[in-house]
């Protein structure tokens, strides 16, 4: 494998452009800790968001809807139903799913929710942590809830292997797999998009991860055919968004609360020229 | 129908005295997607939230509340039945219930459930966008889940009809019927109130539309016997605060989530005086 | 009883040092009105909040965590199993449990739930207004829904007969009692400290409470054998952070949605130098 310069920008600015214009509807199951950040984060990038997590009403949301949100963050005996109605309504109508795996591996519930998710809903991306992801590909358990294990942070030594397993999990399941941490990974079966954006603030708050995960599922649904780039789009504007927020903040004097709203206003702000300005990218084939 | 300027303002400026000397504690029955602001919203005008909707406890909570706020955005097994069961007691004890039928039109559990609670509770307000209104009171259904199909927007042109239809609905319901958009209506079975204040960033951010109808239950609970102005009140202050908050967040360089916090901190800072200065009111009879 | 000047800042000090150095895994069972500022402000002492609520894996969750937190603010019928079930396993992990009795004494499911909880689970800290923490220790109702009633106020008058009666429930319970209110109060079976930080402004938002049960977790769990200390150095905090956040919302003319941001970020910016700084503490004894 070797680590090239990314150059595609326009394409990315081209996703961000079909984002804006076709204005999606985004249909989230979503926990209810970052609910209202998710929710704002959707409209701040134009799209709509509408939550349901009601078995009974789920399918004919996901049949208004062009794209869906799968958040497992909290799990009840009526929300899991609703995860696997939804899904399998999205794929009957071809409507793009994205997973976001919180917590797998830090119980048995949670694993063996996403394990059969994964069996019976096809995924067009699974955004996770490096522990949540070990916890779908090879049954790896987390220690440190819903948080990545520090054990298993991507660092540039480990990034070939990390790739090349992400490159096999991305097979397995025909999706874009994506690990964020210190360094993202954006991943299909063939080629791994690495991004070196972001900061350290965004694991203050509670949300990042669940924000970015329906940014991405904005632009997937933004996009279609264009999963890769779709989703490294929403990756790298997250990234930009993290630092513009932390810059903000510094100059005000600001706590982790405040981050997040220069965070979510960052990505309302955000203008598609910004990819090619700051964007860290680079490729692996 | 004749469209005349509004001149009654010391006596919108009295409903919000009376709110701010009666303080009433208003019971929720809401969604979690913006439940945290709706919260924050009734402590910004000095009333007093108080959040269930758990079957077991609705009744005693209605009975020691001054105003109950029934908010269809997420609807469960648990949830649907406390709408009813704290509706009815209200009803029995005097309390004044607001009904923000979230997505009515969306799916058959929000059309049917909106309007079962039509038929057993009976409402002081029914505060809506247009697409949600319509699914109530002509039994349509809407293309954008939660938020306003473009083909129904309220504008000059068919402001007349949508009156007639609001104002039929009202006598029908024996409720003050609210409409909000670009313009917004309040109207009782005789006369409507037509409010031009609010900015377009207040569909940038989730819950606008669940703060108001909070908001109008905190003034209906002040003002016994006021239905129309009182609500009246409550769009006005709510679109006043949305151009503030415009204007604050405009200086600050905000998106968003920034204006979120504005919005609810011009209703914190709100003053009477305010309604007269800056509200663009009139009324057709 | 007679008060004396608090002089122990040094320890207070060492265990918010103890805090930042362990940074515990901290399980929420809590209410979704505040679960977005309860994770917020974990992440803002450094702590790591993880949210679960459901019966099939509140156990493994409590086995990964150093403290629990049972937040009765929502009560519901999957939701009370989960607080006795994850009780019952850290009592059996000797992982410290905290709780935040929200409306006890307002309805007879909450008073009877606190009331059982009370009877099958250990509590390190129990923190309440005054008319929760009455409503569990002589079983008085609440007229004021989650908020303290007018006529329980603590006040300089009857502060030596409200530390009996926490002195009495602490002894009954094997527990720190904390009351908050404009003068705070954390007492064991001996000793009572009185902290008089704080300011009007934090009843103006939802979940000052609920944020302050949390930093209490994270603090208690940090500090094994030293929980009245650090039960105090959370209750200061809090105090002193509510201080710092109003000037900053003065400075910026902000309303209480800001100020909740402003709170959370002095939290965030807080330094254990401020205990000695600015704290307003005494003991009885």
């Amino acid at each position: 494998m070797m680590e090239k310069t990314f150059q595609n920008f326009t394409a990315l600015q081209q996703c961000w452009e079909n984002l804006n214009r076709r204005q999606p509807l985004i249909h989230c199951i979503t926990n209810y800790v970052t609910v209202n950040d998710v929710a704002n984060v959707l409209l701040a990038c134009n799209a709509s968001p509408i939550m349901s997590a009601e078995p009974r009403e789920v399918e004919e949301i996901v049949a208004l809807s062009q794209g869906l949100l799968i958040n497992v963050g909290i799990l009840t005996t009526e929300t899991i139903p609703a995860m696997f109605l939804a899904g399998k309504k999205a794929n009957a109508l071809g409507v793009p799913v994205v997973m976001d795996p919180v917590g797998a591996g830090a119980t048995r519930l949670r694993t063996d929710t996403t394990t059969e998710l994964l069996e019976q809903v096809r995924f067009a991306v699974i955004r996770g942590n490096i522990s949540e992801i070990k916890a779908l590909a090879v049954g790896g358990s987390s220690t440190r809830g819903v948080d990545a294990a520090l054990e298993d942070a991507v660092t540039s030594n480990n990034l070939p292997t990390v790739c090349s397993s992400a490159r096999a999990f991305a097979r397995r399941c025909n999706a874009v797999i994506v690990i964020t941490g210190a360094i993202d990974l954006v991943s299909d079966a063939q080629q791994t998009i690495v991004l070196r954006n972001g900061h350290p603030m965004m694991s203050r708050i509670t949300g990042s991860g669940c924000q970015l995960t329906a940014l991405i599922t904005a632009l997937i649904a933004s996009n279609p055919g264009q999963a890769l780039l779709a989703t490294a789009t929403a990756v790298a504007t997250m990234g930009i968004a993290g630092e513009l927020a932390f810059t903000k903040n510094q100059q005000l004097g600001g706590g982790n609360s405040s981050y997040r709203n220069h965070l979510i206003d960052a990505i309302c702000n955000f203008t598609p020229e910004m990819l090619a300005e700051r964007g860290k990218i680079t490729i692996l084939d």
